[in-house]
Order: structure tokens, then C-alpha cells, then sequence
């Protein structure tokens, strides 16, 4: 073993999670669980690793760059890499395995690698986990609804309040490129531009258009589209009566009729959903609606989860053409919003209480940790026999609630010392009582 | 989108889980999770990407090879991989973290990556989990013991009967080294020798140390320890005698007799432990007790747990001397072994209801699962109108308990046909009732 020291360093744009973090983390997946689980969806994995052919020509150009590869083969058609999603690895997934169930209702979650440059402030890493339902087989928008309704139920149960989900269609989307008067080939470009003004002005988006040489009246009617202000309650009827004519945008305006029917039957308030024609995310592979979650009070947060339905990506892999729709949910940026926001309470440790001891007690102390394992408590015993001053420090730290002094007088008496860390109250009794008031 | 057909194709040595796995596979972490609490042990992570020079150079030669590199910043200092195991990423974390408290005891649960010839049948794959628990701030045997402590039980809640989790130190071994009369540089070679001996036959790895210039003398000393036959109840005794007067050989007896002591203790079996002058263990790290758990009746299955102490690995970062103890559970073995023992139940569908429906009674039916979700039952709605057969097979294909079918009447009446798949039993029934009988 090399002898030297080696500096310890933290691979750029990654992160360690400690057991605080952690438990607050698990907190919030075992939320996203058991949601999942109340619409059965069903929990699948695949691998870190996938060739690099399977994930390459999915996400568009600017994505395919963001790839990580691996020293692996380079050049051959074994050419491996990490997987920059995990919606593309469930498309082959379903490809490889034709005797799953239909539809086929799955979540995943699992940490994705993009080789980006990473901006930790605004919650953005090279390694982060996805959490994703998808369920291929239907194209029915009650499938639809079902995605957005559970994004809706787990933020509701996290805490969140007034958060909004922006719908769109990718049909309208397309019909609105034909609408302006270009040709379908330029919806991707169309989109990739609408998608960006989250961020910026339409003035830079006009700015970029015109560098690509769209002309001067498409620009200003693409500005009228985005810019129609209509209130929620007619916004479909007037893209309708916008739009009317052009059977692609006709049929994406029919769809999400039926998913804002859906939603309602499903519960989902009417004000934490809406649907917006500046909606367009930037993936390739969406063909139908399309979703994302953001907090319009906090503008500067990013969306907290984002979806669609891809009801061609499948295909690519399998040849038969299978309806799909999914989302996303951030982990990482539900955890940091609600950090930031002050949703989190403290992260208590999972051991109910230490036990002390004195070098002649060690093993009385491990029966009674025993013991009291038998039933289910988790419980430590302070590996040294150090002061006990130095043995409560620890108790402190890991913020343990109760801590249990066993010295010599207490095993002669068959009682325990029991402090409780929280109120200082203190009093000795037997171990049944204890157990009793714990479990109690 | 490259509109090209894509091969689906699993990189080899990776695997898919999909959900009757993924169950079973759960159901095993949860155990181990609540064993790991019950210890005080709690959760990290860590990222799966590393910088190279913090892994390589601490499982010795043959294990670098097997870093999975990734193309980025080749030749550089900044030059990345992905971990190989646990240990070495979690002694990173000690060090660049001294604010934790001592000693800390933690568990973590993540993928590894070997880039080795897989052979799936042996249940070697390029990606599989890891579960570690580890132990660090403290030399007190009862930290070793607790380790082993909590790989039996889990071991014994899984089902597993008749396991032996063999023991042996790495003073003892450095010690014999001495005994057969070589140089305490030699202590590597000779281990590495000895771990093959689960493998091969003594004359095997004879013939390996010939050639790597050993005596005769030497291999017939090594082979006179190997084989002394004691039985349990005075091997500590038996080895005690033979290796007297080599100080590091008495130490690690000393550690040894102390280990097991902390293990009586604590519950553990005695038929569940013994002492294994031939269990070497192959990683460079270990200063101390090392462990492993095996299955006697089956030896072709390998160890279902490994570790030991590694006084040394933390200090090689942080330059402070930090005394460590841990485990692996591996997950894969576990899981392939239970299944072909037929330890595994059914992997039982988490959806507790499926509601059929016509075209016009869909509406009403969600209204159904919303109120059913509300009191926590897992249920879904087919999502297509299409033939009742065809939803109840979907039913059945998923092994879901209870079908419900809701037609014009059923909406008419405030009843609904019930149907219990196991049991072939049918009756018609409110929602309220059915809610109580899932409950109770």
C-alpha cells in the first residue's frame, strides 16, 4: 500500500451526504414511495452503466456532449458510458422485456451523471439522483393526469404550498410553428427558443431567431402567441379558437381538455395546475403534453419536477411503436427549496438511547443492549470505557434522546439510571419499565 | 432524434432489476436497515465518482487494474473513476470531515464497479451493491464484535441456518510469517497465498510459492499450521502456544480471545463463529481481525459478508492515526443465494386493488380511488375502456388481490362488486365496507 498521503478531495460537482442530510433525504423518498406505491407504480433499476450507442441521439445534440464516457472501448460499438437519465435506459428496458405487463407503471430512483460545469448554488451537479415514474401502453390522458396527480400529492405531503404545474402539449406547440408559418422541420428550434424564456427576454430569444434567419413577421407572430394574455378559466377555448384549422394543434388541445377532466376527477386542485403556451422543455424525445412544477413566488427556483409523454422513444429501441409518459421529481432541488425555505425540522437520530458503562459493567451493559434489541429498540452501548463525562459528550452530539448510566451499584440492584437529554429529568428503574415507556 | 433502430443491449456484467426482484431485494436492504439501526449505525453516501488518486494504490495491484476510468482529464491529477468499493470513498469522507462525532458509526448502501470478467453464474457482475457497515474512533474489540454481531443477526432474520462466520487476525497471520521464519515484508505474499486456499489445494499454492523462491522448509512450516486440527474450544489455546513469544502474534491472539468474549455477550451462537487460521482475506488494508461469513453445507456459494479492522487506510488521508473497523453484506450473493435455497416468498404486488371501469362510469371511479388513496389503500384504475377481460388480466399478470368492477348499476346503487382473486369469492359492497375489511 502506497504510504504516502493523498490529498483528500471531492470529485468536482459531486457531493458526500451525512447522516443528516441522509435521513432527511430518506424522509423525503420514502414520501415519493409510497405515493407511487398508492398508484401502483412498481420500482425497477438499471444500470449505471449502459453502452454508449443505447443513450447517444436521444437528448439532442447539446445533451449528447454532457454525456460521461468511460475509458472503455473507445471508438468500438462497446464504447460504454453513464447514463444521463434514466427515462432512455427504461425505453430499452421495455424493448428487452416484451412480457411485462401492460400499461407498465414504474419508478426509479437513481443518481444520473451530466458532464456539465457545475454551479452548486443553484442546485446544479454533475451527479445527482432522478426520481421517475413512467408508465408506457396507454395513450389514454387519464395516464397523464395519474403522472401529474402523484407530483401533486407528494409536494402537497412534503409541505409545499402554491406551487403551480405548467402544462403544455407538444401538438399545439408543432401546430403553433405551422400557425407562424413555418415548416415542421423547424419546431425543434421553435422550442428549444420558447424553452428558454424562463430564463431570458423574448428580446434575446427574437435576437437568436433572427441570427438563424427566421424573418421579422414570424418573430412578431410568435411574440403575439406567447404574449395572449388570457385568464385560466377560457385559456383552452382561446387557443382554440387561435389555432382552429390545424388538425395537430386541434388534437393537442383536445388532450389536454381531457387531462384537466382527468386531473379534476383525480383531486388535483385547479390553482396548483395551469396551462402555459411558453411552456416547451427541452428535451427531444417529447411528442404529447408536457409538464414541469415551479413556486411563482420563488422565481430564482428552478422547476421541481418536469415530464411528458414520448410516445415514439420506445420504438426506437423495440420497433413497435408503445405510448409512454413520465416525470421526473428533483431530488436534489426539493431538498435544497426545502431547506431553503425552512420546511425541514431537525434530522433526529434513529438510536432511542446510549448506554454508559464502567470498565466492570461492559458486559452486563451489552446483555441489557441485547435485550432491549429483542424488542425492537435501537440502542448503543459506548464501545470504550472512557469518562463518562466523554460518553454523554457523544450522546449529546448524535442528540440521542435517553441516556442509561449502568455502574455497580445499579447491577447489584437489577435497575438502570435513565436520563432523558431533552427535559434533564432523571430517574432509576428497571429495564421492563423502560422498555415499557419507550415502546409506549 | 436519430430516427436510426437502436439495438437494445445490457452492458455485460450490468443487470436490470425489474419489480418481482426489485421487491424481494427491498424487503433484504429493509432488514438490513433496521439491524444496521438497532446498532446505532446510520446512513452516508457518497458520489460514485471519484478522483483516481484517491482510490488507487489501496487494494493492491491486482484490484487497481480493475478501476472502472472514465475519459476525463486522462493522465492529469484530476483524472476520475468510479468506486470500487466503500472503504476507501468512506475514509475520504473521515477525513474531510473531522466535525463528526467519535466514535462514528455508519452504514451505506450503493453500487460498486469492478471492471472484471464477469460471470454471472458465480454471481460476479461489473455492478453490484454494496452494503458496509463501518466503525471508526475506536480499537475496543467490542466495535469488531458489534460488526459481527449485527451480520448474524441479519443473517439469522433472513432465514439463513447452519452459517459460519469464520474469524482470523492479521497479527496472527504477520505473526506466523515470522514463526515459518520469513521477513515480515513477506506477510502480503503469503496471505494472498493462503486466501486462494478456499479455492485450490494446498499443493497449488505450494507450487505458487516455489516459485516465487520460497524453501521447502518454509512451505512445510506454512503447511503444519495450516492443517493443525484443533476443535474450537481450545484453538485460541492451541495457537497460543504455538506462536508464544512472537509479540504481534500474542496481540492479535489477545484481540481474538477479547472479540469473542464481546461476542458471547452480545448473543451471538457460538456454532455461528469460529477461529480460521486460513482465512486471509484478499485487500491490503487490514491491520486486525478480519471476518467472513460462509455457508458450510454450501461451498460452492461464496462468502456472504466480508470485512476486518484497517487501522491504517484513514491516515493515509487525513494523517491522523484513526482506528476503523467494518463489514460488506453483499446484497447480490445474499439475494442469489436465498433464491435458489427457496428462501423467497412470493414477491407480492404492492397494488391492493384494481377498479375496472366502462367509458361512462371512469369519472366515478377515480372519484373512488381518490377516496380509497385518501385512507391509504394502493389502488389503481385500468386506464383504458377497453373489454373487462382484458383489465382483469392485467389484474391477474400483476398479482393483485382484490378487482373491483364498476358498471352503470354499481354507480346507480353506491355499491361495488368486489372480487377476491386468491380466493375466487365475490360480493357486492360499499366502499366504507371494503375500506374497513382491507384495513382490519
Amino acid at each position: 500500500m502506497a504510504k504516502n498521503r493523498i490529498k483528500p478531495r471531492l470529485f468536482k460537482g459531486a457531493r458526500d451526504f451525512l447522516p443528516e442530510q441522509m435521513i432527511h433525504r430518506e424522509n423525503i423518498l420514502a414520501t415519493m414511495r409510497a405515493v407511487f406505491q398508492k398508484y401502483g407504480f412498481e420500482p425497477i433499476e438499471t444500470p449505471a452503466i449502459e453502452y454508449l450507442e443505447v443513450l447517444s441521439g436521444k437528448y439532442g445534440n447539446e445533451a449528447d456532449r454532457l454525456i460521461y464516457r468511460l475509458n472503455y472501448k473507445t471508438g468500438t460499438k462497446d464504447e460504454a458510458a453513464l447514463h444521463y437519465d434514466l427515462t432512455v435506459p427504461f425505453s430499452r428496458v421495455i424493448a428487452m422485456n416484451p412480457h411485462l405487463p401492460r400499461p407498465f407503471k414504474r419508478y426509479q430512483i437513481q443518481p444520473v451523471w451530466r458532464a456539465d460545469r457545475p454551479q452548486p448554488r443553484q442546485g446544479r451537479f454533475r451527479e445527482f439522483y432522478q426520481c421517475d415514474i413512467d408508465a408506457i401502453g396507454s395513450t389514454s390522458m387519464m395516464v397523464d393526469a395519474e403522472i401529474i396527480a402523484i407530483c401533486s400529492e407528494i409536494l402537497t405531503e412534503l409541505g409545499f404550498k402554491g406551487f403551480l404545474i405548467k402544462i403544455n402539449n407538444r401538438k399545439i406547440l408543432n401546430g403553433l410553428v405551422q400557425y407562424i408559418g413555418l415548416d415542421a422541420s423547424y419546431t425543434q428550434e421553435v422550442c428549444r427558443s420558447i424553452d428558454k424564456l424562463d430564463k431570458v427576454s423574448f428580446e434575446v430569444v427574437a435576437d437568436e431567431l433572427k441570427g438563424k434567419g427566421f424573418t421579422d413577421e414570424t418573430i412578431a407572430k410568435l411574440k403575439s402567441v406567447i404574449e395572449l394574455e388570457v385568464e385560466q378559466t377560457n385559456v383552452l377555448e382561446k387557443f382554440g379558437e387561435l389555432l382552429a384549422g390545424i388538425p395537430l394543434a386541434e388534437e393537442g388541445l383536445k388532450e389536454t381538455t381531457d387531462l384537466f377532466n382527468y386531473l379534476e376527477a383525480m383531486g388535483v386542485p385547479r390553482e396548483n395546475f395551469s396551462f402555459e403556451i411558453s411552456l416547451a422543455r427541452g428535451l427531444d424525445y417529447y411528442t404529447g403534453p408536457i409538464f414541469e412544477t415551479v413556486l411563482p413566488k420563488h422565481p430564482h427556483i428552478g422547476s421541481l419536477t418536469g415530464g411528458g409523454r414520448y410516445d415514439e422513444l420506445i420504438g426506437l429501441f423495440s420497433g413497435v411503436e408503445t405510448p409512454a409518459v413520465g416525470t421526473s421529481l428533483g431530488l436534489d432541488r426539493i431538498f435544497a427549496t426545502m431547506q431553503q425555505l425552512n420546511m425541514l425540522g431537525d434530522a433526529k437520530s434513529r438510536t432511542q438511547a446510549l448506554i454508559l458503562h464502567f470498565p466492570d459493567t461492559v458486559m452486563y451493559c451489552l446483555d441489557i443492549a441485547k435485550k432491549m434489541r429483542a424488542v425492537g429498540i435501537n440502542v448503543e452501548v459506548f464501545p470504550n470505557s472512557t469518562k463518562i463525562k466523554k460518553q454523554f459528550s457523544y450522546a449529546n452530539k448524535k442528540h440521542i434522546p435517553y441516556v442509561i448510566v449502568i455502574g455497580g451499584r445499579e447491577v447489584e440492584s437489577g435497575l438502570m439510571a435513565v436520563k432523558n437529554l431533552a427535559t434533564g429529568e432523571q430517574e432509576t428503574i428497571t429495564l421492563e419499565t423502560f422498555i415499557e415507556q419507550i415502546k409506549g
